[in-house]
């Protein structure tokens, strides 16, 4: 059973792979980042994100992606750029097969961290420990995909969503 | 030389083909609109609207898509559905090698009508003499996408993009 979870960006999305093994514990089995280049016009950056993230969906064929949410932002032109970045990963999700499900930055912290004003170094030391790495995973758009993915976890264990993930 | 407008939207894209005659005088080859049913999760609505829009890029193989930009928007949530819808327009388009412009709204208004303050109703009226149609396009949405594509013919005939469109 694995789950992907999705850090949204233009510049950088963060993404994460993690497996529950039967004995209930949870490992990491890859993470990255893509990036597209601010030289290139729009359009072509989305191209680039969507082949690269279809692409990590058909080599590892995950049960469920968890994707982050975005809040409202002050800076309405960021939003727009990284709502333009998720509408081209739900595409690659939908069209993967890969049911989608969406968590909230807090709903990530508290699944994580315990409580929902956890700072970032906290976050980043809990993936750590769950998922029994050596290090903090960097670079952080790639241990925020792997917060989400646990809060997907979590979520489903919670839900008993057992059929869903 | 064909020109795609398109207005985007999550519920409802309106698209416009028109071409530019030998003569000078453009013409409507196609408009309509692209709807997708609220009930279904975003996914599957950007992959419904990413579906029909590449086969009609395939169908008509334009030469250059116009694509409205958003301006800021009080609702934020709107904003970011918009941009989601946006980006899977963006992504079809760079698939299907179609070079893309963007314009805004205000624009758009100065191109098809002479000033950036015209009303819906004018734009529909001047959007029907110029592309000599007989009755106002329906839905708005439509003559929107055919306005866009008016504004980016002017746009090309005004820098002397020849090769470019």
């Amino acid at each position: 059973m694995l789950i992907l979870g999705i850090d949204p960006g233009i510049a950088i999305t963060g993404y994460g792979l993690i497996e529950e093994l039967e004995s209930g514990e949870i490992s990491c089995i890859d993470c990255g980042v893509i990036t597209t280049r601010a030289s290139l016009p729009p359009q072509e950056r989305l191209l680039e994100l969507f082949n690269r993230l279809s692409r990590l969906i058909e080599q590892f064929r995950p049960d469920s992606a968890a994707v982050e949410k975005l809040f409202f932002q002050k800076n309405a032109k960021t939003a727009m750029d990284v709502s333009q970045a998720r509408g081209v990963i739900l595409l690659a999700c939908a069209q993967g097969l890969v049911k989608v499900y969406e968590y909230t930055p807090v709903a990530v912290k508290q699944a994580v961290a315990g409580y929902g004003n956890a700072d970032k170094k906290q976050i980043q030391e809990m993936v750590r420990v769950l998922l029994q790495m050596e290090a903090i995973v960097k670079p952080d758009d790639a241990a925020d995909a792997l917060a989400i993915a646990i809060c997907h976890l979590h979520s489903c264990r919670f839900l008993g969503l057992n059929d869903e993930y």
